[in-house]
């Protein structure tokens, strides 16, 4: 192997993984989960499936899917200690990844006692727990009891069911679903990074996880949909987006919800999302609301072109992915959290991956100090 | 840029860092460490001292010094909240590592409310509580009531008398902290570098050290210098040696505690830790352990030229550091966790670095799976 010796801080253009789990083409605006186009997949799977999916590589029977979904269930409940630590986490009000981060390390505890060591089983606690979790924790933070999980609703449902202790409609469920489904995975992202690193030292499935959770937790990472809609929010009526619009690139601020480091045409999520809020708007929702997203998105897209020329600056995930959660009744603090609930599904395909390989990650540093300074007692210096 | 589409899963080469924090040259056998050769420096200073070092590349005034080790000491008592999940743990008994890092994850919690985004109290907090939340569970699993820190110790020191309720010996201190200076840091390996790519995020010190815990967990981490040990243990007097190695390399069994990925020449950290621990040994020990120890180490030597001409096997770090942590009664489910206790001062200190340089690391992956899976509802499948 030819080796040189230039540094490459942020790792750009290494290939640190083969995977058949997604593939991200930024020149065609393509992704691909486990063989389907992203939008083949994620209006018509339920969680449960991409899960399989990326795990099996195959959809699931009847019959599996059927077992899975048990398996799945079974792990949802908190352990005291988990309780207890989500609890004091709402007494410190720490942001909700900080405290999905906490409880999602107890879960090598349960069940009623140490998990052992099985990835699988592993696998499943983390990512049938995480919902538990995050709408505990949230009930807690907004001074309401936890809601014990309901093992006969799906994955997305029961999550939507623990936050609000209302049965979701069906079309709800979808929209969460197609939500997850599209962020279930993506390439090799700092946080699926992480996990692979993590495992890649034959550490445990728990700890890849929580090591991952923390690096989705950073602004660089991209998770935070926030501050898009507040832009469609602060416009209010199309009529006012152009101005408002052309007003804002004057004054060189970014528009949020717009360009993305790997898409340089459309994020197919964005148009996988836009056609799961439209459906979900229409049954469910306030359809002015996506009437205005839309014009501003369109508006939006023009003036990039005209203030940014040759930049290509288009629509990102997170602008319609606010639209979606949003349309769900869930807070911006819960927009990052929910993120995790569908990535998780990823990260642990990615361990078993990484665990099949077996191979240490361990790149190197150059030291760029001194090499013979010399030992000066205290009370000299 | 010159890319190419080579697939490079342990990023064998690749340099992803610039350093003043240490320099690893496996040929020649050198450790520097901000600038002064181990040797130099693990005998001498005080962790607190190293500490400051690594952070502030430069060795602390007596008032500098007595400033940060105050700082440091009122980091050291433990939330309720990671007490009460302590105890949880100790019912599970889960491996002091998982102890550690689910206890390490709450100190965003604390003290007394949330820790704030600083990252310079968060490191504070994380390096200081870290003893305190290893000697806390070893004792409640143990089933003894943990002990309040002492902040009249020094952070070695304290750490032996929360484990045993006892004030350790100057000997014994400085036994202990030549060790955590020789581990403090070592070039990128796992834990670094997980903690160096969850920081880059923006994300936060405690999650980058929770993700650094959690990879150095791992057994290909080189974190289980327990083997080396037992290795002694069992062949008991110097002239049974010969026999007992020949026999295992015989059988084509490895010598734990000989060999190293990078070391090529005896590990440096071996020759300093050899003379901390005959120093201590000397003091305050079994000598005849040591000298035992000792020849094992020659006759192991000696046969593995033998056995595998050409690989250069020399001493690791494992076997010194399990002579010398068991010196200090520590038992050996405690020498990873004590192992993390030291690198977490290099962890810290990395993610000041990355902070500062402020630069995403994310590699790339490729696809080798299908793109145009056609969607099959589950009745059909």
């Amino acid at each position: 192997m030819m080796l040189s010796n230039t540094i490459n801080p942020g790792l750009d253009g290494v290939i640190a993984a083969q995977t058949r789990l997604s593939s991200v083409d930024g020149q065609l605006g393509e992704l691909i989960i486990a063989g389907f186009p992203a939008e083949e997949l994620a209006g018509k799977a339920t969680f449960e499936e991409t899960l399989y999916l990326l795990w099996h590589d195959e959809l699931p029977t009847a019959a599996q899917l059927s077992d899975f979904q048990a398996a799945l269930a079974a792990y949802r409940p908190l352990s005291e200690t988990a309780l207890n630590l989500l609890r004091g986490a709402a007494q410190a009000r720490v942001p909700a990844m900080d405290a999905l981060r906490m409880a999602a390390s107890t879960l090598s505890l349960q069940p009623g006692g140490g998990l052992g060591n099985d990835p699988r089983q592993n696998a499943l606690a983390v990512v049938a727990a995480s919902p538990s979790i995050v709408a505990t924790y949230w009930r807690l933070l907004n001074g309401q009891e936890p809601l014990a999980p309901r093992p006969d609703l799906n994955h997305a449902a029961n999550y939507l069911y623990m936050l609000t202790g209302q049965e979701p409609t069906p079309e709800r469920v979808r929209g969460l679903e197609t939500y997850l489904n599209t962020v279930v995975d993506h390439g090799l992202n700092a946080s699926t990074f992480t996990a692979r690193v993590i495992i890649s030292t034959q550490s445990d499935m728990i700890s890849a996880i929580v090591g991952a959770i923390g690096a989705l937790k950073g602004p660089l990472h991209g998770g935070a949909p926030g501050p898009a809609l507040d832009m469609v929010f602060e416009i209010g009526q199309a009529e006012r987006a152009e101005g408002y619009l052309r007003a804002k690139l004057a004054r060189g601020e970014r528009l949020m919800g717009f360009g993305h480091r790997i898409y340089k045409v459309r994020d197919p999520r964005a148009e996988v999302l836009a056609a799961a809020a439209e459906r979900f708007y229409q049954a469910d929702g306030n359809m002015a609301l996506y009437e205005l997203a839309k014009s501003v998105e369109q508006t939006a897209v023009a003036l990039l072109a005209e203030f940014k020329p040759g930049r290509n600056l288009q629509t990102n995930v997170e602008f319609y992915t606010a639209l979606l959660l949003h349309g769900l009744d869930l807070p911006t603090d819960l927009f990052t959290p929910t993120f995790a609930i569908g990535r998780v599904g990823g990260w642990t395909a990615h361990c078993f991956e990484q665990q099949a390989l077996d191979h240490l990650i361990r790149p190197k540093s150059v030291y760029d100090g001194p090499k013979d300074r010399v030992w000066i007692a205290v009370e000299w210096r």
